[in-house]
């Protein structure tokens, strides 16, 4: 398995590698970052769903100040906007897709797409297998959108029969409201065979993109497909695939959707109509932006782009997990989700909540940061695959899990 | 006039200085910042309402990856917390006054004060004198709040007198919106006027005090003063007067308010109750925080204690101020709002829009950026006081537009 591509490392060196197999791969990458365990604040490397590791190159991008209705800004602004269709919607020649900025933790930008599509007179279906599915219904309910919820168990994905059940026993629902990747469990909801169900019902698709923009594929085909899916809306974060620092979400929305959105959007704050209007003709933000967190989302797509897009990063998160699962495997540590089931940008691994806490602080004190995760069916812990990191950083994490567990 | 207390430069060297009277005033003060004008990006010097030029070791703070659910987190969010209670509300040993940090721009913490207080059953009274008086009643609108709106002219206060006509005429008004200072021209609307008719008739007061707090002080017969004004919630950006980077907000709520906010909110993301209790417990945001812009506001705050409190910190504000209106008064340029109604963290100047463009670009090419601002009255641009400048700054800009427009 190749995972070449990855073009810098915190010294900014070209480092492109070949990986071994089995419990060895990836063992002679070199590293992503240089790092020294239990430093100071920065020096942490994260493990996490998010807010992920980020590159130096990243973090100085962040640490300048433009003013907000500058060029600089409105520069800034378009060039994420570009880079956004070009590389990450792999759809530069696109001209129905508009992408829009909003600042804000990745919440708002799912009660944004929410609350500018649906309306009083439209009905939700909400998707439900998992807490990022409970809160799309805990967001319609606060807007007071009607809705009706299908559930799944925690463990495996939704299901096109289950879709086509739902939605052909509720004539009046008008959108389906989806997490792609649900983060709490790393179960990935396939929209490919969601899309088109919806699609053949008449309805429209909402999907909670957070940790899958950027990460997964675009297109025909792919796994996210415009044409194949009835995507009205699609939101994710700046930080987690595409690596900048966390505080804002980018909206991709079909051109007709802007137009009907301004119509019932609840909320001056979180209008993806009002915001994308004003951003297509100016590029401009409607309020203050969170200018530092921008200047970051650029230099962090930039980076995304010189990695090699999507495909090259897709296959670095692959690698990442694969080395988790097997070195974590091979001690006995397995993962929650079934192969079928998962996506590669984290992944849940059982482990008793008795033994968890000396873990993450074992790992803390060593430099690292994981979370854990309290799911119905098992105490899991999460290691995620995004972020600066690559298989020597997952083999450094394996290393110190062992150290730490004394195995 | 004695401007003491800054104490750090880019350098991080201490400084204090004494400035003269007249034109000449602050001619001497050592520089805050080393500016090489019209350098690349993060030497431009912001002399704009928001955002504001920071410091280098707020850009340094920023630029470190922790993670969301550590305690990391938790401990920069009680920082922030006990510094803001310490500092801003000069309220250390109050226990009614809740601070809850929410990501966003200021327009989302307006909204989320206004969302999470009047509720479907109260009704609301709209004080406007300006943009940001109109956006509290379009936010009341989208959010389908009861309202009524009082206006007064774009270049005076708000006064006592038609607050208390417009809540004498409406006994189902329940609550009063007023921003503090109307940035848009500079007028500042006195608390101290507005709160003591508010309580006098049992209703509560809710205040965009976006660029205020932090730069005017709290306390007994101060300008913000939580006992002679029945404010609930109150909100300001983690940048201006602070001087963290934008993208979030802190607000201020009395306890009780806290608990009514409970059964009124209209959103989830928005909610400053559901937010301000997990805070109070655990130190933790709901959602994936603007880890980075915490880390901002924490070291601004830690400056603003070092600088000596907002009592230091209001002095060179209005310092500032004060050399803009000599040197550009020296060249014709005239406020625009008289003294009796203007605040000093910016200042509105009349100049034809004729003649700003070229101003504008002028400033620009020299590293200074500044905003224009059309009142209704007259055309105009603004010259902030806020962010890590003092008037060794200030007099860089003033030399830098006498040599633009030639005078």
């Amino acid at each position: 398995m190749v995972a070449a591509g990855w073009r810098w490392t915190e010294g900014g060196a070209g480092v492109s590698t070949t990986a071994g197999g089995a419990v060895e791969v990836g063992r002679d990458a070199a590293p992503m970052i240089e790092f020294e365990p239990a430093d100071a604040l920065g020096r942490r490397v994260l493990f996490t769903p998010g807010p992920v590791t980020t590159s130096a190159s990243v973090r100085r991008a962040v640490a300048q100040d433009i003013g907000s209705w500058d060029t600089d800004t409105s520069d800034s602004v378009r060039a994420c906007q570009r880079m956004v269709r070009r590389t990450v919607l792999n759809a530069g020649e696109r001209d129905d897709l508009v992408v829009t900025l909003l600042p804000g933790s990745g919440t708002y930008g799912v009660e944004a797409i929410l609350g500018s599509a649906v309306g009083d007179r439209g009905k939700l279906l909400v998707l439900s297998n998992g807490m990022y599915g409970v809160r799309l219904g805990q967001i319609a309910e606060y807007l007071k959108i009607p809705h009706v919820t299908a559930e799944w168990p925690e463990h495996v994905r939704v299901d096109a029969e289950g879709v086509a059940r739902a939605l052909d026993a509720d004539g009046a629902i008008t959108h389906v409201a989806v997490c792609h990747c649900e983060t709490t469990t790393g179960v990935l909801n396939r929209l490919e065979e969601i899309g088109p169900v919806v699609a053949s019902r008449g309805k429209r698709l909402l999907v909670d993109a957070m940790a899958t923009l950027g990460g997964y594929p675009c297109g025909a085909g792919a796994a996210i497909d415009f044409d194949a899916c009835p995507i009205d809306h699609i939101t994710a974060s700046a930080n987690k695939c595409v690596g900048g620092i966390p505080g804002m979400v980018f909206v991709v929305s079909r051109r007709a959707a802007i137009e009907r959105g301004e119509h019932v959007a609840h909320s001056v704050s979180l209008n993806v109509s009002a915001q994308s209007k004003l951003m297509e003709a100016t590029g401009r933000f409607r309020f203050t932006p969170p200018t530092h967190v921008l200047l970051g989302f650029e230099r962090a797509l930039e980076e995304l782009e010189a990695e090699g897009g999507v495909a090259a990063r897709a296959e670095r998160f692959k690698l990442n997990q694969r080395v988790a699962i097997e070195r974590l495997g091979a001690i006995g540590i397995e993962p929650l989700i079934a192969e079928e089931h998962r996506g590669y940008v984290n992944t849940s691994f059982r482990l008793g909540a008795e033994r968890f806490d000396a873990l993450k602080t074992g790992l803390r004190s060593r430099g690292y940061v994981i979370f854990p995760q309290k799911v119905t069916v098992a105490d899991c812990f999460r290691v995620g695959s995004m972020g600066h990191v690559g298989p020597a950083e997952v083999h450094g994490l394996c290393d110190a899990v062992e150290a730490v567990l004394g195995v």
